[in-house]
């Protein structure tokens, strides 16, 4: 996912001496970068500094962040005896410096300030976990779900479980809302969404003592799928108007998004014209939560970050609970 | 875009000695790799072997096909310069031999196969000229669309007139269907495909004088602005259900599709229920045309191809127009 942090020079800094995970073990550190945006820009909302693939390394996955490719899995899993080696254990005990981090953002943040802990959705861990590396067509996921659904089932249930431990666990150590990050799920169809993958995310989400967030990118095709699986919030990309989305995904839940990051590098003239259709095309209706409709790309000028806030909270009226600016930092 | 031919040893044993562009580059060698999935699985259509990146080479691109990464340009398009410099010629001129390909093809070919001409659509093809390799994000052609419109509307303007007269002298060499492939245009929101491509596409597709197919990838959001551009036969992907993207394109239209190629990796069983389910969805009404949502993938089994291509035949009835296979080599 990429982040808010990743534009900051502060960010790149503290990033040129340490690598992802690294920053992640330090929680003092992965509680610095957290705050950065919500000091920057002054959004609503700090989520927390951390990667999908960090509750993976706690189930004993060998897993590597490599520069310009992304988590590259060192033994990719294959076989039931691969899922069986998984270990499903205490967060406290395999990532606690994740959670300790959380503490540390909650203890230091101004208390109006929500604080967004997440996880990876299952079948976006599992396309790591299986393809080994970033995957545009997922066929060796798609092979072992097709042609070794048993297999397949375990591997969810074991991921299911897991993140379950570590989004409670999150919610404990001071999370204000958990969002789950499925980005790949749609690639698959409707059906197959929901034979393979949505009763786990209901799992998961539904161990959430706390409001959660449900988000996939690409995935139009699934949005009802999605928001009957779990969740308060519905993340939804750009590729919808977010009234069609929202309509799609019912109103009784609140949406996030869906500016398209890509718009934040064109001149203020386009930013401002697609911040104000979404606002107006949300209507003001309560449980509009502006956001992007992925992550920050780095290549956005911070400068542009701000300005957006500050056009999405004049615009919205600083103290309304519709239109707050809450920018990703995962 | 993946072909039925990857799969099949004679055409391996003729891409183990050449590259695609030089296979493309000698008539009788590309009309023999085009028939040969015809030969083998007994399809009703022969999809010229070709690439999407082929009319750029007649515009002076400079493109590599690297293996296992895809289209490489050497010098991507980031001015109005750049985009000055693309040629629009006569394709007789700049790619004879892909036109020559044709005509061996419809020479070769008994009268009752159709041969399938193809196109990359404005938005594919643009990704790669602008981001010079494939791109999960797009985010330098977007930079560029949102940016500076006047030069992506430029290129735009280019590539539909290069690829309206290299379309035209397909139909003219003997092509008897012209597709379109879009893939990647689900990367953009409706409001974005209607300003910046729609127009495009459309100025491509009626510039045929033969039947149309237009087809993009992971855009269940598009399929009605996909037809509203033109196309008389829809292709659409597996997300959602066959009768579900129907009842979007419009039941003037015919579709292709919706099987994942991914399930032909899976055992039989399950091959044979996605087929059939497709085609109870698609309930034998005329203008279903079976295929794939995607191109083959190269691990596909030729045998698994030939034995769903006779599934099909029986279950559809060899002399209906509806319900027949015809793999994408492309």
């Amino acid at each position: 996912m990429r982040q808010a942090g990743r534009s900051l020079p502060e960010y790149r800094r503290i990033r040129a001496q340490h690598d992802l995970f690294s920053i992640c073990r330090q929680p003092e550190l992965c509680a610095e970068v957290t705050l950065q945006p919500v000091e920057r820009h002054g959004v609503d909302a700090a989520v927390i500094y951390s990667d999908i693939m960090v509750p993976a390394l706690g189930m004993g996955v060998d897993v590597e962040l490599v520069e310009g490719v992304g988590p590259v899995v060192a033994a990719p899993i294959a076989s039931r005896r691969d899922v069986e080696a998984l270990i499903v254990a205490d967060p406290e005990e395999t990532v606690a410096y994740a959670l300790e981090a959380i503490r540390l953002v909650r203890r230091d943040l101004a208390s109006e300030h929500a604080v967004v802990g997440f996880a990876g959705g299952p079948l976006t861990v599992a396309g790591y976990l299986i393809e080994g590396r970033p995957s545009r067509t997922f066929t060796r996921l798609k092979r072992l779900m097709y042609g070794s659904p048993a297999v397949w089932h375990l591997l969810m249930e074991r991921l299911a479980e897991a993140f379950s431990r570590y989004v409670a666990g999150q919610v404990r150590a001071g999370a204000d809302v958990i969002q789950l990050f499925d980005s790949w799920a749609g690639t698959l169809s409707v059906t197959d969404y929901e034979e393979f993958v949505a009763s786990y995310s209901r799992q998961i989400l539904d161990s959430v003592d706390a409001p959660t967030i449900h988000f996939a990118t690409g995935c139009t095709h699934l949005l009802s799928s999605l928001a009957r699986a779990g969740g308060d919030v519905i993340g939804v990309d750009w590729r919808l108007p977010i009234d069609e989305a929202w309509t799609v995904v019912g109103l009784d839940r609140a949406v996030q998004g869906n500016l398209d990051p890509a718009v934040l590098l064109a001149g203020w003239d386009r930013i401002e014209g697609e911040a104000r259709r979404i606002l107006a095309l949300a209507g003001g209706r309560p449980g509009h939560i502006f956001n992007l409709g992925h992550g920050v790309l780095p290549e956005t000028d911070p400068a542009v970050l701000t300005r957006l806030v500050e056009l999405v909270g004049d615009a919205s009226g600083r103290d309304a609970p519709a239109a707050r600016a809450a920018f990703e930092h995962t």
